[in-house]
């Protein structure tokens, strides 16, 4: 199974395709697509929609795995993330793909097995799970490897993420 | 001038395409577009993506004037309008069109000719404005005219709305 892990945003978009077989990983692509502040929001939304069309076109996965958004977080930025959020959900289900939602809390669960892990653990959790030589940077990078793997292990079983 | 208004959400996208020449306005074709709750959030992102890219491909509008979301709105209904709101703009980057947005103050002021009037007032000067017979309905439909007209109002003159 070949998963696509994303890290919402509008200034970066970590993302992280790994495949998943047999209980083991292997990393296909990752790392953060960026968007500049001198466009406007809708260019900025074109190019994260164009970037992850082509992401999508190239690894084909089988599914899309995002991260959820906080609700602590203030008005303004949930609004600016959700933007974002919108057209990266578009782009997988434009391709048809099955998308599945993850929390901060889920995917700490599942990548270190705490949900209050910090997120130095996470970091180095994905690099040992996926047998990488330093820790992907930036943070979002490996957000986006993390929620892809979050999704490998829920897809594994019934426990703790009932899909 | 043709000018595509929206009022952005994801139950519910309100629209209205104006022509306005001579300042005079003529309504070509307003609505609100629903989406299903039975749906899983992408789809109905690309519902309101396909059913504006239509939109846009029947009238050929100028520019799009959009709705500017509330910021003392609770978080979570901000971040759901905002995921429909990164979808619209994003069908209309993909068609080129300039993108204008405006606040609700600056919508009622354009409309009513004041900032605190009203949801009525605005329904009734739509109406006045676009010689209608009736008052568009739902409401969504009266506040996509509306920041159409706003903008109209808006590429008139340099006040209030610099450009």
């Amino acid at each position: 199974m070949v998963i696509l892990g994303v890290d919402p945003g509008v200034a970066s978009v970590g993302y992280g395709v790994i495949e998943y077989k047999n209980f083991k990983f292997r990393p296909l692509e990752y790392g953060t697509f960026h968007t500049g502040k001198e466009f406007a929001l809708q260019l900025r939304l074109l190019q994260i929609g164009e970037f992850l069309d082509e992401l999508i076109g190239r690894w084909k996965p089988d599914c899309m795995s995002v991260e959820e958004l906080f609700f602590n977080t203030n008005v303004k930025t949930a609004i600016m993330v959700g933007h974002g959020r919108g057209a990266i959900l578009l782009s997988g289900a434009k391709a048809g793909l099955p998308i599945y939602e993850y929390t901060p809390l889920q995917i700490k669960q599942s990548v270190v097995g705490y949900g209050r892990a910090d997120k130095n653990q996470v970091q180095q959790m994905v690099k040992v799970l996926l047998n990488l030589k330093e820790i992907p940077r930036p943070d979002d990078t490996a957000d986006g490897l993390a929620v892809a793997i979050c999704h490998a292990h829920a897809s594994n079983s019934r426990l703790p993420y009932q899909m």
